[in-house]
């Protein structure tokens, strides 16, 4: 049974950008420009975009935070997107979400150029990735498609379980995993809240990939022998034992499950730092007009 | 077991979409309008052409046929296009393919402007599908959806395995199925050419689609008892007995499958008639702006 070292791969990567991003800059570039925008002050989001930050500067990146009210209409948020979108300077940026409620964020989304969508929720993206065309992969699905290649995991044929059909993470997955592509080429189940039989699915895979937000939902007796298990799953829940009060916790009982896998990730430390390394990897492939022609 | 009547289906939506027509007519309003976009002299494309002339007449819709020669420049055929997305007169159009070699279909396809591209085959239609947003969604799985619905067949909860992972049915199928909606809310498998064991998940379907585009494919010994069948193959095989020499063949073996179903497609007369109501409808929506907002 192995352990896959998301921090480990994702350092590994971070660093390849790193000497990609030098040889770009010794060739005469300019470094890759990310740019994130930020509405209003909630703490998770704030704690990203400065994660996010930290991994530009490890990445070689420029980085900017734009800032705006909470109370800023989404008229005005929209043209600073099309000013975004005009720049030459930015090879990419994100909208960091949720946006205030009186903001449709689907509109938002709309009105990023697709070609600076990095993130990759604009329907453009969403849309050559289910076609299997280039196009910019969203942050966290890639993450697990980067982490089965580096751990030379075989898809071919293998029956992919996804549980979870969220618009960022399962649907994508499914999406990716059912490609003529390597990774890809897998027979893809998907399962939901509305799936009466999970457990006869699960027991089925030979990649389970649980995606649903619950913890600890998957259990020692849904999993089959030497299936791997990849956990994208992170739920605050309370740990007295801990300074801050509370522990991330996967949706896989991990101490349980994990004498059956061949693979398994962990949580903390599994799928999420993949999920920063991800962007950066779009933002570079922006820059480098890599998945569209520079304009 | 029920033999879905598609032609039944389709000719009483046609009915209903006229009579929608006539209302808006009433109304003052003009007829929809849809333009066919031929380019070169491609047997099944004339063919497919004239049936859509003709199920627009008997929608009320006012149509229209462009034909440019074979050997028209990408360019060429793209200025047409923008003029088709800047008149204000075309509700939808479609650009029939295969295009000959010597033009990009994808770029095309990109060329069409999302609000009148009623075959849905713009990344922002299937990005959008994906995502679960209104959009125009491609004939052939959109007819499936129909007849599901028509049927009363209950999909919530239930398996539905899909043979068969092309972009304009199999794809778009397991989107719209996994879907939080009705019809949809199914456990979805998708099953392909690299998948080792379809047998093992055929069995396991309580809705199963055939769209493989392999004769007979799907056996007696391949489906649960008390199954729906949906078969969307049309393979031409030869046939001495037929007077064109050829006849439609599925990829289910019907006679002795059929049996052992609670509903099962035919081929011809199931899915087929379907595609093109399919096509129709979403030329009312465009028209009615029920999709989009008319511009």
């Amino acid at each position: 049974m192995q352990i896959i070292d998301g921090k480990r791969i994702a350092a590994e990567i971070k660093a390849e950008i790193a000497a990609t991003v030098r040889e770009v800059i010794a060739a005469g570039g300019r470094p890759p420009h990310l740019v994130g925008l930020l509405v209003g002050h909630d703490g998770g989001s704030e704690s990203y975009m400065a994660s996010k930050t930290a991994v530009c500067e490890q990445c070689g990146f420029q980085s900017s935070l734009i800032r705006k009210d909470v109370n800023i209409s989404q008229e005005e948020l929209i043209k600073t997107i099309h000013a975004l979108n005009d720049d030459d300077g930015v090879d990419g940026f994100i909208v960091q979400l949720p946006l205030p409620k009186h903001i449709d964020e689907q509109a938002v989304i709309e009105a990023i150029d697709y070609h600076k969508d990095v993130d990759g929720f604009h329907p453009v993206n969403v849309g050559r990735m289910a076609i299997g065309l280039p196009c910019f992969r969203p942050a966290t699905p890639s993450g697990v498609m980067m982490l089965l290649e580096r751990c030379g995991i075989e898809t071919r044929g293998k029956h992919c379980v996804i549980l979870g059909r969220s618009n960022i993470v399962g649907k994508p997955l499914a999406n990716m995993l059912m490609q003529k592509a390597s990774p890809g080429n897998c027979t893809v189940t998907v399962c939901h809240s509305a799936t009466p039989n999970i457990k006869d699915l699960t027991l089925q895979a030979d990649i389970l990939i649980a995606a649903m937000g619950s913890p600890e939902f998957v259990k020692e007796d849904m999993v089959k022998e030497g299936a791997v298990v990849i956990d994208v799953g992170t739920t605050r829940v309370e740990d007295a034992t801990r300074a801050r009060g509370w522990r991330l916790c996967g949706d896989v009982d991990f101490d349980r499950v994990a004498p059956h896998c061949s693979h398994i990730t962990p949580v903390p430390g599994g799928v999420g730092p993949m999920t920063i390394v991800s962007l950066m990897h779009n933002t570079l492939l922006a820059a480098m007009g890599k998945v569209y022609k520079k304009q």
